[in-house]
């Protein structure tokens, strides 16, 4: 089994999957594409992507925590067992064997979560009327902004590719700046300019192992921001350096 | 593993536990307790009843669908391996190994479902501000109430142990009317009298095998309903059969 994401969390950079796709068929492997960082941003056509399974979470789309999707074909679903018990993945129970309900019942244990569930259809139909293809777009220019002022950001560090080097690059930056910690970055961006980013390892620490560092700093963008917050975040970003480097 | 329920949904009978839990401990084996009929409905010292684990539902205590909670000690789950993999659960990952956090986030991968756990303990919050002495005292009353005014309706027959022969009999009777199946009671209870009873096999098969029957009727109540209510749906009950016997 490829496991691998579509768009990385911490580089803003995309995989092609479509080949990574062709390389795995290759040699007899599944493929499941985490497509968490990129169905809530852009249009993605999961036939042409080919993998055999992609996942995507509600919570980054808009919709409610604790629910998310899998897309693959009743086929592939077809020949997997359960991994949970419960109701409604049942069909006949018995002292020495059970029957299980047809996908995509048969991942389905027990009673769902309904409230969250409606509550992610919702976040779906609001962000298909708006438009997945506008969304995009509006990101791109977002994306391109947030790197080009932050490179002018001295000591700045930006991981992952520029956006002119790349057809794609996610509205996010993660980056640290020399001689200061990423935490304390993020810390100060809170406490004193009310500017929330993430700090730490972004559940990759492998990736910030291999670029030799223990945490990096994330900004990260999406539809409903804009150049002025980007703007408020820079300023915030340079008062946070000034005070943190002035007290060495 | 013996894995048992607290009080049956389908019997309304309850196990005795604590001496489950003697005779699997003698024989060195663990016991959970699905306590998803008692705990909503009476006090349960998990200490006392000395199970490994015991589990219950949010949904079936007023709370919000797709949660629950499992008790369990610091040292048992200790031992044990996480079956789900995500962010919070996960200590340390290298290329060839990770490392976990300690329980109960072990268990805890990815982002969990922030609102219906909310919602659970405001659940709680409410059964306990009622008191489940006081809900457990007043469904006692209501159980031998249901489970007498049944008994008088001709052709019945409940299963389970009658709220007089036993300590314990909760506030449902599942029965059989001979001669009509208890899908066709339910149907006409709801579209003929807006009265919601449940049909099937309840997620208990064997049981209902063992019985010789391939379904029953149930009618459950919780601490909201009332006598008078248990009055509407006897008169409904008497009215239904007639209807469907007199179809014939």
């Amino acid at each position: 089994m490829v496991v691998i994401h579509h768009v990385s969390n911490v580089l803003g950079s995309m995989l092609p999957i479509e080949e990574i796709v062709t390389w795995s068929k290759r040699v007899g492997a599944k493929v499941l594409v985490d497509a968490c960082q990129s169905v809530p941003h852009m249009p993605v056509d999961v036939q042409k992507l080919g993998a055999d399974f992609l996942v995507a979470s509600s919570h980054k789309m808009c919709g409610p925590t604790g629910v998310g999707f899998m897309h693959s074909t009743f086929e592939m679903l077809s020949t997997m067992e359960p991994f949970l018990g419960g109701g409604e993945m049942i069909a006949d129970v018995f002292n020495d064997k059970s029957t299980y309900a047809e996908p995509p019942s048969r991942f389905e244990a027990g009673t769902p979560a309904i409230g969250e569930t409606i509550g992610f259809g919702a976040a779906i139909d609001y962000l298909s009327c708006i438009g997945m293809d506008q969304i995009h777009e509006y990101e791109k220019e977002l994306a391109t902004y947030l790197y080009e002022s932050l490179l002018s950001v001295p000591n700045v560090r930006i991981y992952g590719p520029a956006p002119s080097q790349t057809d794609h690059r996610a509205p996010l930056c993660s980056f640290n700046v020399d001689n200061v910690h990423a935490t304390d970055i993020a810390e100060i961006l809170d406490l004193q300019h009310s500017v929330a980013i993430r700090s730490g390892h972004h559940c990759a620490q492998i990736l910030h192992r291999n670029l030799g560092i223990n945490a990096s700093a994330r900004a990260s963008l999406y539809f409903y921001n804009t150049k002025e917050e980007v703007d408020v975040f820079i300023h915030a970003l340079k008062d946070t350096i000034d005070f943190l480097t002035s007290q060495h």
